[in-house]
């Protein structure tokens, strides 16, 4: 089944809301295991809405329409599709009965053009009811084409869908979708890509597609099979040969981020840990405290700006500052195992560098970041380029620091 | 001009991301005073890339694209938009040197697929050089039609579009568009609304449109006129008496940010900071040092999230503690006061609250914050109550820990 998403509504068209609808729904179908074609937006304009309806049902057999069923004379949806099907629409008292009953429940005056919210198709129809707001929504079906018709705001469209349309939809569909993903750290999309661009080429199902996001490569195995079960077998030996080839990069799979795998792995653990951060400036720190109960290993972090608060807070010594800088190897060792020390923690992590624009030196260039980790009385220090803008390199360094600590407690472990 | 958006991107049909490119798009273009007619999002496919920009020209004047333009065989954009005004891609020598750079900083190797980044049309083209990612952005304009690529990813497609595109659409419109914005802090935004109603209300020309952020809200004020001189008079006298309204909450005016407005208050009265943080756990610091220069004052940022960490950095004592609790009035004021002595600042700006879902009592909800400054000899604590998650409750929280320092300085300036 090829399915479109369409959007009725101008104000996403003046750019006032996003459409996080079609994210939802593009999202929903695919793990039916249809495949979306297009997605588009039209304004509240009967000709305009006419020509994409008419032309998503020349190459889809279902659309799904979210918006345009409100009570004013703008909201054509219903009727536009109605004129394609050549089916009536009709009073439906139950769903009159509905939308005064929501009336009289939040005390708003229902008013006459209310009553055009309960038309529904005479033959050909299911009516959607709604829990969460006036207008109903509208499967009509004929002929093997499909058309569903939502309400636009997310609070009524994603029940509505859940309950009543995936139901319907998911007895239709012979074969089920199954994505998996690996999460890739520390390493770019591209040089990922080379790393598996001949499995990537070689497979059809399941198919491998990577993306891109800041500070991490995502890879999405999709397969399609008869059965969930099926679908998670064919899947099984493409990612095992994947995180083959990609080995310890691979730093997670599924719905997570980098903060919470290190997060989990040190409460696993029940390893302490504190940060003392220069350029990062308190990105490493904050990403960890999204985890709610963090407060049980992550004594304190530092954002040692200043030389003098390196000296005094961490123990970096002055000789260090002098002859190295402080944008250093050395002196990333001396932060890391100095914040391990001072807090109490037997973890420290660091990080100092040049995320620019001003402070760069001939040898010591805008981009250049140093990370350090203290762990069991051994210190090690890792050296980074990053490109791009201050605050592009500064997550950046957060995310490979979380990496390198990450990758020390999956080695103990 | 009529424009359409057109998203070209499997991974936004599959609902890996949302679109918000196209509500950027959206709202910039409307600004300009084009009309979007239509957004849709086709796949990595070439007939199906090819049919939508096709018919897009069929209707529109100006498309805008984003997305399908990096080094993949499935990126076609670039191709199909040369097919359509029959252009030949040529190799652009100065954007291949800026991609080899752009490897060359990050250390990464640039593969030979990298190349097909540079190609340019050969005529009727302009190149819209990427500061922020490797592929370039290309304008192409024959006959009336213009297309405008734009590469896929917000951090590159929003500065390429404010710094190259905007002045090229600006000199192609009769009318001109100016917007003004006025960002106010520390007020939710149906507060600020209902502040300003009647002034929304009865303006046409300007308008004014309040939207929220997080942690802030904003009034955009946008007048139409044949020059901009002409537009900015009509703003005048309605941001006059918008600001007199909102006095004081009123932190800045057009497209900056609450931590740019601190640093530059810190830099410009020469008065050094430190902060300590437990709630917010590294927000207000990072946040601080987004802005390059900051560490002429910042001195350093500690976040305290132990008591023992309160207790031997900051100096809270014990017995604060123990009668208060962590989250009180009483130990955000020792934490303020004892991060600006440790350190030697002249002002200490602390945090501590319930962020959740954990660590609620009767008397102590999630969302409950209070936000401490001492300066100048004098320690003022502040208290709110927040809703939302845990992050939302962290990230207001050092919004509003920043709004107070700006009021303070401010009042001493």
């Amino acid at each position: 089944m090829k399915a479109e998403i369409i959007a009725v509504g101008t104000e996403i068209l003046l750019g006032d809301i996003v459409n996080t609808n079609a994210q939802y729904l593009s999202k929903e179908l695919a793990q039916l295991g249809i495949e979306v074609y297009f997605q588009s937006v039209v304004g509240d304009n009967p000709q305009r809405l006419k020509d994409t309806i008419f032309q998503a049902f020349s190459r889809a057999d279902l659309i799904v329409t979210t918006g345009g069923l409100g009570p004013t004379e703008d909201d054509l949806t219903k009727e536009t599709a109605a004129a394609y099907f050549g089916e009536e629409l009709v009073l439906d008292e139950r769903a009159l009965a509905r939308i005064e009953r929501f009336f009289q429940q939040t005390g708003r005056k229902m008013t006459e053009n209310n009553r055009k919210q309960a038309l529904v198709p005479k033959e050909h129809g299911k009516v959607l009811y709604n829990e969460n707001g006036t207008a109903p929504g509208i499967i009509m079906e004929k002929n093997g084409k499909i058309i569903v018709m939502l309400p636009g705001p997310p609070k009524e469209t994603i029940p509505m869908f859940e309950e009543q349309v995936k139901p319907f939809l998911q007895q239709k569909q012979e074969y089920t979708f199954v994505s998996e993903i690996l999460r890739v750290a520390s390493v770019g999309e591209s040089a990922m890509e080379t790393l598996v661009k001949d499995l990537i080429d070689s497979q059809t199902n399941p198919t491998i597609a990577p993306y891109a996001k800041m500070g991490e490569a995502i890879l999405r195995i999709t397969a399609k099979a008869k059965s969930e079960a099926e679908a998670k077998e064919l899947i099984a030996p493409v990612k095992a040969a994947l995180r083959q080839r990609l080995g310890n990069a691979v730093y997670a799979e599924g719905e997570t981020n980098m903060q919470t795998v290190v997060a989990q792995l040190l409460l696993e653990q029940k390893k302490t840990i504190a940060v003392a951060e220069s350029c990062t400036g308190g990105l490493v720190t904050s990403a960890l405290v999204e985890y709610p109960g963090i407060s049980e290993v992550l004594l304190e972090g530092c954002v040692t700006y200043s030389n003098d608060a390196k000296m005094r807070r961490l123990g970096v010594k002055a000789e260090t500052l002098e002859a190295y800088t402080a944008v250093s190897k050395e002196v990333a060792a001396e932060m890391a195992e100095g914040i391990a020390k001072s807090s109490g923690a037997e973890i420290g992590l660091s990080t100092t560098g040049i995320a620019g624009p001003d402070g760069a030196t001939a040898e010591k260039p805008v981009g250049l970041v140093y990370i350090g980790l203290y762990d069991a009385g051994k210190t090690t220090v890792m050296e980074y380029h990053y490109t791009g803008k201050r605050n592009q390199i500064r997550e950046r360094a957060a995310m490979y620091a979380l990496d390198a600590l990450r990758k020390a407690l999956q080695h103990e472990s």
